[in-house]
């Protein structure tokens, strides 16, 4: 630490680093301040892969696309760009980033975040906030995947999240859970809500057989559900589910259209005392709300939820149900979420498959 | 009722006067069946008066100016346009409506609204869902306000909300209240749960001299708030929701800067444990969230919240609060708001400022 560092008081949300003329948050910043000095709250990273939100690598990949053939050096190329310009990895198109794994190398004394140097940590903070500095060029990686080998340094603020991977689990694994683990945390402290108010809920999970579906799905049960609902899009989400034994009834429903997911819900055993959306299509929202009991819960956790169409949608249907934006953050909501994955072995096999 | 309207069951959402393709709900929808016949659960109001949404209004008003002149004549023509086409009345270009106020003018003997037939109405769901026929060419209309002389008829649904209106007000009054009703009896619930959690909560309104802003208020005070704290954006503002006693302090600040917001509703007493979003203004999530206290509780009731912006943000702050979708019914919403204008000295005067 140099004493140039004192010049600004540090933020716990990282206001210090941010370099544009107008005060903004570091997610929403043009630049930010990537000095590898550390604030006294804060920790650096030694990066080792940076994982690039999927919906940003295929924007980077779709655009250097030529006659079906992507151009790896030039997606790498671009991605050297933006970090080197803004100080942090976020795409200008999709405005999203992504998450990374390193070994903490420094921590600052007054650092909150209760790391030791030394330990292997995945960011649960997206890229978007987080000042990172590529040293390495990206020479080993060859543009073509989201999974990004990358030496150099990151630095988290004192309200930065990150946990520590575990040693007993495919470090994939644990990536894989971590990056939703935002949604069976939330969809517990919802069931649990309910319990208290003395009703053990139905709850219905839309896009059970996904990562964050699935979990939630085995949150639910965990939470004290009476019942859960898994519905899929198509036959053989139906079956992976089914096997999976995460849900008391699969349905099989076009979450899109509004009629077919009430109708799926209600002959499941529905209406859903909550339901929780966790497909990423559009236009989820009506649906959502009419396979919801008056006094019910939506949890939104579906980045294509549309704000206007959720408070609009109630409102038109004198629907009676509380929505709530799906935040991705809970206290302790990444060692709940590998909690599931140890325990439930049907979570385990549905995000196994996927590796 | 001809024996024609039995084809179709009816749905409580108006589903089957849907005349798209596709299943959807009527707010979705291109076209609705604006047959004048009823089914047995829907109502028919004889319309006075249409009120525009101030959004769609102002979007068809800069389309038909042209050097500074406002074309009357084609903002009427394009309103009946849309409305003979549609079936409804929804901007195209906005996606929005607005309500209509009128009288009932027969009600199928199974409609749950309880309604009589020459009660005096207000609609509160949107126009965007309400079939809608135009029988005078808007001929008492110029074109130039939000306020639309009309004669034709609407159809209310089994789940449509429409509130009576009260003899002892102004009609604009009641109607100025009801627009905005979902506001305070959301708050008063939200304040009620922290209340029952055992703790009287400080409440922070973010436009609290608005029209739901102070209603939103009045009604956190009622709930049982330990402390209100108004935020305004400029000193005649903060004059004016002084004068009116609604709030216990009240702070300058603007809103789009989250850390001049936080540290206003800190200096005057916060964190808040409940934060109301009542500015139509992009970019207050980030605010928001920082002004309020881990385990409290942020309520969007703007419609230029971003669904996105209010997820990553908390994520990316790492804060642990609530965040509800404002939902603009909730059950008794528009008496509840007509007792708080009625009670409250301050709400009323402000309201009244702005007939």
């Amino acid at each position: 630490m140099t004493t140039d560092t004192d010049i600004r008081t540090s933020d716990p949300t990282g206001l210090h680093r941010v370099l544009d003329e107008r005060t903004v948050l570091p997610q929403a910043a043009q630049r930010l301040d990537t000095r590898r000095e550390l604030w006294s709250d804060e920790v650096r990273v030694r990066v080792e892969r940076l994982n690039l939100d999927a919906a940003s690598f295929r924007q980077l990949e779709r655009v250097h696309t030529h006659d079906g053939v992507t151009d790896g050096d030039a997606v790498r190329a671009e991605v050297l760009d933006i970090v080197a310009t803004r100080g942090k990895m976020q795409n200008p198109e999709t405005g999203s980033g992504g998450m990374l794994v390193g070994t903490v190398e420094e921590v600052g004394p007054e650092s909150p975040l209760g790391l030791s140097v030394g330990d292997r940590v995945a960011t649960l903070v997206s890229l978007t906030l987080t000042p990172l500095v590529i040293e390495d060029g990206l020479a080993r990686w060859d543009g073509r995947s989201e999974q990004v080998p990358c030496d150099g340094y990151a630095v988290l603020f004192g309200r930065s999240i990150a946990a520590v991977i575990p040693d007993d689990l495919d470090p994939a694994l644990s990536l894989s859970v971590m990056d939703v683990c935002g949604a069976p945390a939330l969809t517990a402290r919802v069931v649990e809500e309910h319990v208290a108010r003395g009703a053990r809920p139905t709850v219905a999970v839309i896009g059970g057989a996904g990562k964050s579906g699935s979990l939630s799905l085995a949150a639910a049960r965990a939470a004290g559900a009476e019942r859960t609902i898994g519905v899929v899009p198509h036959q053989g989400e139906h079956d992976l589910l089914t096997a999976a034994g995460l849900a008391d009834r699969v349905a099989v429903a076009d979450a899109r259209d509004p009629v077919a997911l009430r109708d799926a819900v209600t002959a499941a055993g529905g209406p859903a005392d909550v339901t929780v959306v966790c497909v990423d299509v559009p236009g989820c929202e009506g649906g959502a709300i009419l396979a919801t009991a008056d006094g019910g819960t939506v949890v939104f956790f579906s980045m294509a939820t549309s704000f206007s169409a959720a408070a609009l949608g109630a409102e038109g249907l004198a629907a009676d149900v509380r929505m709530l934006v799906g935040n991705g953050y809970v206290p302790g909501h990444a060692a709940y979420a590998m909690e599931l994955l140890r325990s439930d072995a049907g979570v385990r096999a549905l995000f196994e498959r996927r590796l």
